[in-house]
């Protein structure tokens, strides 16, 4: 062994090292936060910078922001986008008119509409929960640029990542230059350190130690260079400007999303925002050309990367990416109405790169997500809702596999079930990029708003679908289709649950189910009683599990306790009609001292006093009130399972869970 | 003129000082923040401290709330009423059981239901918000102890009040010796100085010189003692005491409102609250007896009044004010049910004092509010609502007069409309104190249910209706009638306008009425232009309106531009059938830069995409689409005036304002 010539490094050891603070870094933290794992979270830069600048918020993850409490911060700031139109040229004068007007999203499919913000204010509202769940524990450290990674060596701690502390001032961003607030940013000293390698100031190194790492560093993630990962794709010739202004304008659809398509000038998509805000997407045609095998001036695309010289790629004319000729682009296709800027907040202009990792992590210990997996144009708004889905998904699996609670095959569901919707991401927008950037006349409008249609729901973010694995119970052929137990034949298993309103047996107040469904890492039983009041062979059925459930032997008891495994039971009789103690114990638990929860019991219909739409899920779930179901939930809210509300579906219940919960072996007492 | 002998004390001016910092006080600074006023608030303890510790919320109230941006807070936070339970002794066993059930509060008058949660908090969220209304200039000052006030002098700041700044140690509240937090206080040394006048420290005088003072300082209120007035009524014998308590129960409605009458121990109203604690309120029957004209130890009454000795009262044996004692009396009434304590928070017992002052101001310029005004018993949980609604009533109007916006006679209108609900709060209190203090058999459960289903509609705080007055519009004779125009007949002018969910006309996004309300000081007039176009003359109408309020000369446009008045538009076509540019530029207004405003155009009825219920103001309004209506609101929300829509409606309130505006004389450019 080598004798060290200089003092060791500094070093700590850490459960999780999460790489980048965007969206997918801290939602990755935010999960770890709220489930108490001991993480660090650095940034290289010494400031908040939004290369992305994204601003969309999908319905889905505004439900998700409600499991962690702080979506009523949201709904109080978001412009809300409620009606689409469509603007096309008239056939004889050329000028744009309004063709059609559709709602924008998929009525109903979440109780929340897609929703448009900046992302700044997105990310204080994380961080504001990172660091209330942590008690201030977990913040992102900046500057620090990672340096080196290594896996192997220590069995508990395998992930030996050096850690370089800049200096404030070498990680500050330099825009490009405009006294506009704008995307177009010059590389950092950040980045060059990483390329040139550790410079000589040793005394600011540091070692960091962690059972696993997620890489968030978007776009350009060195983690995932690191991993030798290929961020496989085309960067195409599209080349689009974004301006955000405050117009001066006598368009009368200024405050809905609008798709224009102009005769000669190009297209435009609007979208409002808050504050009087709005963001146009403007084709920017006249800026770009091709020159293949020729040096190309860098520009940034939609997520940052940048071209590299000597490839087929763009010339493209940066005298003319200023907002002033973003803007009088816009003007252009904008004629017959006026178009003019009171504010302009910020502005950038990008060309469209549609990539994908080949693959999403490393010896199941070094993850990446987020840009970091795939880039995409900006267009659809889904880059910053798909990254914090992609670490919502991972990070409460890293951290039962960090609690000794699953055993670490489940981490292999990470890259299988978000790989499939990173690539229908792209996929959608490709078919929308090309739709955007054809010229009038090729592409029919009706063709143009099918694309749109079929992309509104997948935009909600709602109809992501898992496929079969070890966390999903259904059959591995059913992965292309939608799958739903008979027993429930409206959830599919793979989906997330829909929602709908309930009545809380103790004391009538009505809920939406979402809400009660608190991002607190727990699986959870649904345990759909049904009309047990008016079924005997429910009541008993009801009390069966729950004379089960109670037996001190019973290892779902223990995981009960370990507050691992929540059993809720909704039943189908009238709140009402029903008395309080019909429920088995299991469900109205005392604590140490005696106290009783009397959150565990709701109802789907009550007296209707208070005028609220309740007494609908049943229905909606498509579970007989004559029957029942167990489902079970995932902790990111995902249906895994259904099982009939019988102590042998419960039985079911727990060898699946066995798979991969630890200690909870198949029939172990049985 | 004399010649000072010493030197001159520390003096300053302001707009208005407010004495107390309790919920009256709160809400008064709340208003005053948010519409710019120079303002003192000032408090004699050291720290927070609740002599009330009330703990209700009416629906009115959180209406309020949301109208100042805070409702949100408190919809997490709050446990909520639901339904409320009646417990009789069996004829046969004795022994307490239900005997009915019924909806808590009455159900659609509000969006938002009773609710109950810790004062302290509610007072966390009026502060915060104080803070971030008047960007900190406004905070509560302690300790300060007032010790003089003279009302005449000077003309602009005619209010002298000479303060006390005092030591801390000398106003922190000292409690009746137990160790759980109780409302037993000693009187505190600040008491005894504002009782024995002012000692030998006049360095730590100051004098404050204010154009109105706000006395808010509770039942003990110094501030109606300086001005001489009584505070009316009497104190009865009854005894009751509070324990706020995390149960260990197997009554079955715990987490349900009930009012237990048992056979022999006596009755228990049982409040559920935030966080497992159940509040209760338990008749203390062998605790007092009659001993007229004999000396009574003190103990605390409803709102903190000390009954004196020599008076007419009630000999109470302090030994059993204990938590221990007041428990054992709950336990006996809730037999057959346990009852046990996990956790004890809070404790007090009171007698029920029933108390009206004489008058609400003097000079109008110093005025009382909230328990300073009127004490009973906290039983219905209205006491913080009332006193909150006190101020809400009074702080816009003292807002405009220092603003030089409306005569000073409309202040008048304060107690005129306030001593009315503080009359009818009494009555309902003596109601429901006898009630509840009967014996059982007394009073028959039929009527003691129709008490509370009267006083329900009055406890949601909904139902209150101001006379007429300077700024209510309605016959002199109509004061206790509801008295609704034919042109808006579900509307009674008096009362607070009912809200309904419209859909914004330009970008079809829902809302309920009352979030677009918000508390900004301005009068409203909500122009309902009904089905303008189906109609013709409505279309007409509109545009004549429109070009009314248009004229430079208009005296209305100029309280528009000053932001004291709005004018919203509210259609009954259909959001999706009719277009933007349909409405005059007077709803569409430019600022200077010539950015339009989007958000005074709202369609009733929308294309429903989205599931929402609109499409029902008109007819909760009793507002015909073929007719319209405008409708006036103050900016506390109270409809105060209703009239055609047209041209010569409009100039009609013109004229009623100009009754009261400054600048507005009614008919100037008529």
């Amino acid at each position: 062994m080598a004798v060290p010539t200089q003092p060791p490094l500094k070093e700590s050891k850490v459960d999780v090292l999460i790489v980048g603070a965007g969206p997918a870094g801290y939602m990755a933290a935010l999960w770890l936060a709220r489930l108490g794992i001991n993480t660090k979270f650095i940034d290289k830069r010494s400031t908040k910078i939004f290369t992305g600048q994204a601003d969309g918020l999908q319905p889905r993850v505004l439900e998700v922001f409600e499991t962690f409490g702080f979506v009523d911060r949201a709904l109080k700031e978001v412009a809300v986008g409620y009606e689409a139109c469509f603007y096309e040229p008239h056939p004889e004068t050329g000028r744009i008119r309004r063709v059609d007007k559709i709602p924008e999203g998929v009525p109903g499919i979440s109780r929340f509409n897609g929703s448009v913000i900046h992302q700044g204010r997105i990310e204080t509202w994380l961080s504001d929960a990172i660091e209330e769940f942590s008690g201030g524990k977990i913040a992102v450290e900046r500057p620090f640029l990672p340096e080196s990674l290594e896996i192997g060596g220590d069995e508990e701690y395998p992930v030996k990542v050096v850690l370089r502390k800049l200096p404030d001032d070498k990680a500050g961003p330099e825009q490009f230059g405009h006294k506009v607030q704008n995307g177009l940013y010059r590389q950092f000293e950040g980045d060059q350190n990483q390329q040139n390698g550790v410079d000589s100031q040793e005394d600011s190194l540091e070692v960091v130690r962690a059972k696993y790492v997620l890489g968030c560093d978007g776009a350009h993630s060195w983690v995932r260079k690191q991993l030798g990962i290929e961020h496989k794709g085309e960067t195409t010739d599209y080349v689009w400007g974004v301006l955000d202004i405050v117009p001066v304008t006598d368009f009368p659809d200024i405050r809905k999303r609008c798709s224009i398509h102009s005769k000669d000038g190009g297209s435009i998509m609007v979208i409002p925002r808050e504050n009087g805000i709005v963001r146009l997407y403007i084709q920017l045609r006249e800026g770009a050309q091709h020159e293949d095998q020729d040096p190309v001036t860098p520009i940034i695309s939609a997520a940052g990367e940048k071209e590299k010289p000597g490839k087929k790629g763009v010339r493209v004319d940066r005298t003319k990416l200023t907002a002033e000729h973003i803007l009088a682009t816009a003007q252009n296709i904008f004629q017959p109405y006026s178009l003019e800027v009171a504010e302009m907040h910020w502005f950038t202009a990008y060309q469209i790169g549609q990539r994908v990792a080949t693959s999403f992590q490393k010896d199941e210990r070094v993850f990446i997500a987020g840009d970091a997996c795939h880039t995409h144009s900006p267009k659809a708004g889904q880059g910053m809702n798909v990254s914090m889905m992609d670490t919502f998904n991972l990070a409460w699996k890293v951290a039962y596999v960090v609690k000794g609670l699953a055993r670490p095959s489940i981490l292999s569901t990470y890259e299988s079930e978000r790989r499939a919707v990173a690539e229908e991401l792209i996929a959608y927008d490709q078919r929308l990029s090309r739709l955007f950037s054809s010229k009038p006349g090729e592409i029919a409008t009706e063709e143009f708003r099918a694309v749109i249609d079929r992309g509104s729901a997948f935009t909600t973010g709602c109809t992501v679908d898992y496929a079969s694995s070890l966390l999903m119970d259904k059959p591995a052929d059913a992965a292309a289709e939608r799958y739903a137990s008979p027993l429930a034949t409206g959830l599919a298993i793979g989906m997330r649950l829909p929602d709908a309103k309930m009545i809380m047996q103790s004391d009538a107040r009505p809920w939406f189910l979402n809400q009660r469904l608190l991002s607190t890492g727990q699986f959870r039983l649904l345990i759909f009683m049904g009309d047990y009041a008016s079924v005997p062979a429910l009541r008993a059925q009801m009390d069966g599990i729950g004379a089960f459930l109670a037996e001190p032997a019973n290892s779902l008891q223990k995981l009960r306790d370990d507050g691992v495994l929540q059993t809720l039971l909704i039943h189908a009789s009238r709140q009402d009609k029903v008395e309080w103690d019909d429920f088995p114990a299991v469900f109205r638990p005392r604590d140490e001292r005696g106290v009783m929860d009397y959150w565990l019991v709701m109802a789907d219909s009550g007296p209707s006093w208070h005028d609220d739409k309740t007494g609908e899920a049943y229905e909606k779930y498509g579970i007989s009130k004559d029957v029942g179901a167990v489902v079970v939930l995932r902790p990111d809210g995902y249906v895994a399972k259904v099982a009939e509300p019988t102590v042998d579906g419960v039985k079911d219940i727990w060898k699946w869970l066995g798979r991969f919960v630890v200690g909870l072996e198949s029939g172990a007492t049985l």
